[in-house]
């Protein structure tokens, strides 16, 4: 039996936990032995999408690529953990429609902004806050919240393991 | 043990066998149970490049951008089939940078303009003769042949079993 594959997407804002999420749901997948990939952001800018920069548009093309870069990875018997602030319900919807209603999960990872800017693991709101970066989600370019996510999760306010738990229990339809 | 994966670039004219070779090719691997996946250029474009035109910059694009899936692909446990004409010498070295040169081989399919023109499956040539297409490559537009592929394959003097044969002998180091 092939089961249907699907892509989890994670968006949320910038040190929500969206990418620290998808690895650890990544190696539970790994120790399940569910074959999956992480489509990270970060790290997709630094190959398919290193000819975008930060404008609307260029935000909106990068959740593009991705999608269908999930889409052609369900295809081919992978699931996909998606890690994206991805914050226009917009650019979320349409990412659905090129995946696949049936096999896209949306989870908000809602960690607070006041967290977020706590944790800073890039600095970005440092120098957002200090002028020097313009377009920072949640600072001065708006984040719009999921209106209907599968799953929403506050890493602020329970423990790693308690959201993967969590994650993997909306996988499996627990 | 986790065998190392791969990606063979089907290099060639429209026409030349590129897509029946990698249909072809994904079938035996099916059948051998090599976990692997068809990036074809024609459906490309309807998903991930359908941004793209057919300026050359656009076909550079395209083809990088193919190139960088494949990667992400091979990283997630899956040999890639890749059938794309990528007529230039250039796009093509960039596209074994990105996948990596130790996993890529490139396979030129030699089929001679004049059997592709014939074959005319897409009725490009017809167009491109009458003068209705521009930047048909073999007619006005350049295909640079590769310099040292991996396997030269001209399926106009032999059977597609054989074509294939000789694919998955190159395939497993035969």
């Amino acid at each position: 039996m092939v089961e249907q594959t699907r892509t989890l997407w994670l968006t949320g804002l910038s040190g929500a936990g969206k990418s620290t999420l998808a690895q650890g749901l990544a190696e539970r997948f790994v120790a399940d032995g569910v074959p999956h990939f992480v489509l990270d952001g970060d790290v997709v800018r630094t190959g398919l999408c290193r000819d975008l920069g930060f404008s609307e548009a260029d935000r909106s093309e990068n959740i593009r690529r991705v999608a269908e870069v999930a889409r052609l990875m369900n295809l081919a018997g992978l699931n996909v953990i998606c890690a994206l602030i991805s914050p226009l319900e917009a650019d979320r919807s349409r990412a659905r429609q090129i995946v696949g209603p049936q096999q896209f999960l949306e989870v908000h990872v809602a960690t607070p902004l006041a967290r977020c800017e706590e944790r800073d693991p890039k600095g970005l709101y440092r120098k957002a806050r200090g002028g020097q970066l313009a377009g920072m989600t949640g600072v001065d370019s708006p984040y719009e919240e999921p209106v209907a996510p599968a799953l929403r999760l506050d890493t602020s306010g329970q423990s790693l393991q308690q959201c993967l738990d969590r994650l993997l229990a909306l996988w499996s339809g627990r």
